[in-house]
Parts: structure tokens; C-alpha cells; sequence
């Protein structure tokens, strides 16, 4: 049960993000700018890092929300499977393999993201852009997983529900729109 | 050295909210309504629960930074110094004393913050939306301690240059302002 009286159709992170409307709209602004704005990284390999330091973080409704993002941005399911469990050997560029280095060091202890890594990432092609958007797509998916779980919000069980929500943030991006979550719960 | 060219005229977070302006803008739109939009915690008691976040994260940028706007705010040291190092005997109310322990499992693992906690700090008055905030003013300095540190941004020595960052950010708040650090290095 939620620490705080969100509404039960909402849950996870977008129960949140509804309690408190004023402080979810620049969180909103925010994840759409870094996810779905002009870069030079893809959707996909930014639903990724969002994925890998939600896994590191142990925050089981980020991890499946943006497994499920990446899944059907990607349309496969290979890549983000990969990713999370068999990194070395993920279907992703080297470079995109040292950047999920760097996030996954973010979100663990970010005082390791040694000069060493980051010099590596950028012979690999990494702009000073990418190293930037990297360390903060990992310190907001830090935000967003501490938040879900330092409320202590619903995780659902069924693999439907993030999927339909995979949906959402494909199609609508992470800004709040009219009946945004019409089809989440059916 | 930080791992990407920032002004270096602007240590730690100024440097990295200056490099990308169109993130910076909404992170200092939530700090801003979080740290001195309308609430029953006091401005004070706000930038306590960013202090302990940042020294358990850590970041030596960011506990610096908000030591400084506590004490400036609070007209005194002695409650900053004694929360981070003596919590106990802190002279704050048993409410913010939860509130405080609060922040330090968000920070730490969020998961650990319990129902019996949060029950507890209800019973000494905190209402659901200090809980609330308490638990995304933690997860926001995850954000920045990591974005902080991430990057490598530099921490300066001195003990003056972080009373006259405490200075701006009591009278000035999170928003970007003309001249804002104009006072920032002497």
C-alpha cells in the first residue's frame, strides 16, 4: 500500500506525478527533453540507460516501464533482455556499451565514473553531448526509482500492463496530455 | 578536471545547469517549488533534508552548497552541523527528526522507507504531502549529487566560496536570474 493516498487507478510512477501535478510537470518537461528531444542517441538507446540504472536501483515498475518502452520502440525484445543480463555481449555499438558503463556507474556510486571510462567512451565516438545526457538520463531514472519506491507505490504483476504503457511512452512521449492514461488499466 | 568543457567560472552544479540551459530549466523549476514554494516546512528545514541527502550520497559540492543556505537561513550552524553529525540530538522536532531519517533511506536504498516509519512520523504530525516531499526532495539530490559527481565537477576548497553560493541561493532561490553568480568568486 501506498504511504501516501495516490489514486488506485495510477499506479507506480504515474500516480505520483498526478498527487502533485506542479512538481510533476517540470519532471515531465525534463524526461521528454532528455528522452525524446534532438540527440544524437536514439529512443531506444535512451529508453535503455533508462531501463539499466532502474535495474541497478532494483525498482521493479521502472525497470519493467522502460524495458517495455525500449521493447516496442526497438520492436524486439532481444536487446533490452541483453542489456540488463548479459551486457557484454548486447546487440548495441561499443560506444552505447560504455555508455550504459557510465550510467550503471551513476546510478551505484557516481564518484566512479573515472576520466579512464570516459575517455574510452569518447574514442569510441562518445561526444562531450552524449557523456552529459548519460550521466543525467541515469541521475533522473535515480529520481524517478527513489520516488516510486520511497512511497512505497503499486507495482503490477501483470507483463500487460507495461506493455500498454510501453505504448504511452512510444506514442505520447512523458508530457501530461488529454485521457494520457485511458488505456493503461484495460 | 570535469569530464566535459564547462565555464570554468561555475563549479560543480552551476557549471552543468549553464552547459545544457534547456535541462537546467525545469531541474530549477522543481528545486525552486520544492525548496521555497508554499509548504508547512519551513525553507530551513527544506535545505536540511538536502544536506543529509547530499553527505549521504557523498557529494562534498552539494553538502557544502547546502550547509551554507541552512546556516544563512537559519542565522546559525550549530542545527546543520549537529543533523549531519549527531542527528539524535539534533535541535529539530521529533516530526522533522523522522522527516530526516526519511531522506536518508530514500537516499540509501529506498525501499527501507517502511509503513512503521512513515506511521511514525504521521503521529508526530507530518502530513501526507511533507511526506511527500520530504521523499522527492531526497530523490531530487540523488539527481544532482550524481550529476555532480558524475561528471567530475570541480569542488572548491575554500569555505567562503560556498557562503556566498548560501547567500544567492537564500536570496535569490533555484531560478536562473541576470547576474545571478555575479558574486559567485569574490
Amino acid at each position: 500500500m501506498p504511504h501516501i493516498t495516490v489514486n488506485p487507478d495510477l499506479p507506480g510512477i504515474t500516480g505520483l506525478l498526478d498527487y502533485r501535478q506542479d512538481t510533476g510537470l517540470p519532471i515531465r518537461q525534463l524526461t521528454q527533453i532528455l528522452l525524446r528531444g534532438e540527440s544524437t542517441l536514439t529512443e531506444g538507446e535512451r529508453e535503455l540507460i533508462a531501463t539499466v540504472v532502474s535495474q541497478g536501483n532494483q525498482c521493479r515498475f521502472c525497470t519493467a516501464a522502460h524495458t517495455a518502452a525500449a521493447d516496442v520502440i526497438l520492436s524486439e525484445k532481444e536487446t533490452s533482455e541483453m542489456v540488463k543480463n548479459d551486457p557484454a555481449n548486447a546487440p548495441v555499438s561499443k560506444k552505447m556499451k560504455l555508455l550504459l558503463e557510465i550510467a550503471r556507474r551513476v546510478q551505484a556510486d557516481a564518484r566512479t565514473v573515472s576520466a579512464e571510462l570516459v575517455e574510452k567512451a569518447k574514442n569510441e565516438g562518445a561526444t562531450e553531448r552524449e557523456i552529459h545526457d548519460t550521466v543525467l538520463i541515469a541521475a533522473l531514472f535515480c529520481l524517478y526509482n527513489k520516488y516510486v519506491d520511497g512511497l512505497a507505490t503499486v507495482t503490477p504483476a501483470e507483463p500487460a500492463f507495461y506493455e500498454r504503457l510501453g505504448l504511452i511512452l512510444k506514442d505520447r512521449g512523458y508530457m501530461p496530455s488529454k485521457d494520457r492514461y485511458a488505456t493503461l488499466n484495460n
